[in-house]
């Protein structure tokens, strides 16, 4: 059985049961019922993942996967194509919005090339980011397959992967980021595959294009669906078709951390278009995603209602990387740690609600 | 000049020039344009607040006010009165919910006694709590005046006091919280007497009331207007009359921080209606909050809007002791750090926009 079915077979269900008992413990906890609202929702819903009443969460973890896509050759970026690289960089020296955020939170951040059209190899070498290429960037998906389907697979093979390594060294919360000029073109293409929506209601400003690059966005999105005709029943062939390999590697890192019972925080519209493949390809793994936030990009929306989630944050990010994954840690955290620390009304010997 | 117009007289407002600089600032680093949203608004808030473009952030304080309320006779509240002197004791213990919020987020917790109707003096002796009793607890607001001008002022004063003590030993950020069952009910009538609303419109559930009570709530808000005639030109005359001692000492925090340039929190319902009595004194004061959450009680968005607040988290709680704060300065911290620790376009070698 070849790895991606291996790692999907393997996912079960949460723990309906162990929600349950999260639930009534919380009960016990000195405030008025519910009082912590969603910040309890969420505890329950990485008790009913851990299937323990004491998740730990020492070890956070923000991938970070890169790759250039062809389609930048169509002008739907306001940033040249280099900048992936230059910014893969600038994640090794820990200068990106999503080092600090991750150092903020205190999670470790890995970065992954998936497919940088640069140089990276000294970094590879030198140990500081995990070389997993699948190619020099997609092809333009405006005029034909981003990938092969054998590219697809191995995308999504190499995110299941880098998750089972890094979970041996230790991984209880994962968020998942991206980095790729212009992405948001892929991943629009593959939210409107997906959810049969048009290019328009998907479509977004990504990094800041003016009003003519936002139409020429979507007539390039209406053709790359023409053009390739992507299934919208088949997750891996829109992936190849109209995806790019950060979104695979990220679609990946979903069935791996699912599998694997780790709760995965999406971050952006980039994330969320893989979590939606890793979800039209395991359904039950929505039961193991986390919205952080709502991202500014239109289309972010739409994969959030796709995969029922109702992000936590909504404060106008607009980057990726993984940053709004990285704030919304700290609210994971602090529910684990209202079920784990607060004292009961029998502990702390304070009064129950009145008659 | 008595420490009240003292304090007022010496806020300023706050610097745009530092917020130009921080703005400034921010359009160099490696992202695009304004993509952290609200986080870069914060960074900015925080800046012209404490004018300099590396505001510290390692002491942050949580001071939870504690007090009871005479109107709790009226059966206004889902909980005993006993519970506002046991959850003091559980705040020492480190077992409430802003306990565990704080040590999250890295906070202390200070508490003070601003006139809880139990015997607290062992922790006031053992240093545990600041004993600031106003009085045994207000007077039953629905049957006339909670507290007189003088005990209105005197909790003005000890919020103000206390903030300059904690500024001594070292302050950067503060968040305001509150404790004391029925407290609702007077921010209620501050929020209906100081907006001009209907009672109808501020009053809530609190912790959890049926509906039976929620009807005799409003009732009781309505008579304590109707008995009181709190002038809502004269902010002192509307905490004395419907207010309590721990509203009245949060107004005094705000004051007190804003003089000393000291950005603050506001958590829910309470915390917001002590804020905006310190507003009414002093309208400059605006500039230094910073609105942490949004409250399941309707009333907090009546007193977020008076406030000019728009909240950063929506998070369905409704709990008080300033655990929204606690939660919320995760937020802040995020925002000074990716100020402070981004790379620049220039330091990063990144290239910047095209065109």
């Amino acid at each position: 059985m070849d790895l991606i079915e291996e790692t999907i077979s393997a996912v079960e269900p949460t723990s309906e049961d162990w929600r349950a008992r999260a639930r009534s413990r919380i009960a016990q906890l000195t405030m008025p019922p519910r009082a912590l609202g969603r910040l309890l929702e969420l505890a329950e819903q990485v008790v009913a993942i851990r299937r323990t009443l004491r998740p730990g969460l020492a070890d956070k973890l923000i991938i970070v996967m890169a790759a250039d896509h062809g389609v930048a050759q169509e002008g739907v970026s306001a940033f040249p194509q280099e900048v992936t690289g230059q910014m893969v960089r600038n994640f090794v020296a820990g200068g990106a919005g999503i080092n600090v955020l991750a150092r903020t939170v205190g999670a470790r951040v890995v970065v992954v090339d998936m497919g940088v059209n640069s140089d990276l190899s000294d970094l590879v070498q030198e140990g500081k980011i995990l070389g997993r290429a699948v190619g020099p960037g997609t092809r333009n998906l405006a005029r034909g397959p981003a990938m092969t389907g054998e590219q697809a697979r191995q995308s999504l093979r190499t995110g299941i992967e880098i998750v089972r390594r890094e979970h041996e060294r230790g991984l209880d919360l994962l968020g998942i980021g991206d980095m790729g000029i212009a992405n948001t073109t892929p991943a629009s293409a593959i939210a409107a595959a997906l959810t049969r929506s048009d290019p328009e209601v998907v479509v977004g400003r990504g990094t800041g294009i003016d009003d003519d690059t936002l139409t020429r966005k979507v007539s390039v999105v209406r053709r790359a669906l023409e053009v390739n005709r992507p299934d919208p029943d088949d997750p891996v062939d829109v992936l190849s078709k109209v995806g790019g390999f950060e979104i695979g590697g990220i679609a990946g890192m979903v069935l791996g951390a699912v599998s694997l019972r780790i709760p995965v925080l999406v971050d952006g519209f980039i994330s969320a278009a893989g979590a939606l493949v890793a979800a039209r390809l395991c359904p039950l793994a929505c039961q193991y995603l986390i919205g952080s936030h709502n991202s500014v990009e239109p289309g972010h929306q739409v994969l959030m209602q796709a995969l029922e989630l109702r992000p936590l944050l909504d404060l106008g990010f607009r980057l990726g990387e993984g940053t709004g994954a990285a704030v919304a840690m700290h609210l994971v955290e602090s529910s684990v740690r209202v079920l784990t620390e607060m004292a009961t009304f029998g502990d702390a010997g304070v009064s129950g609600k009145c008659g």
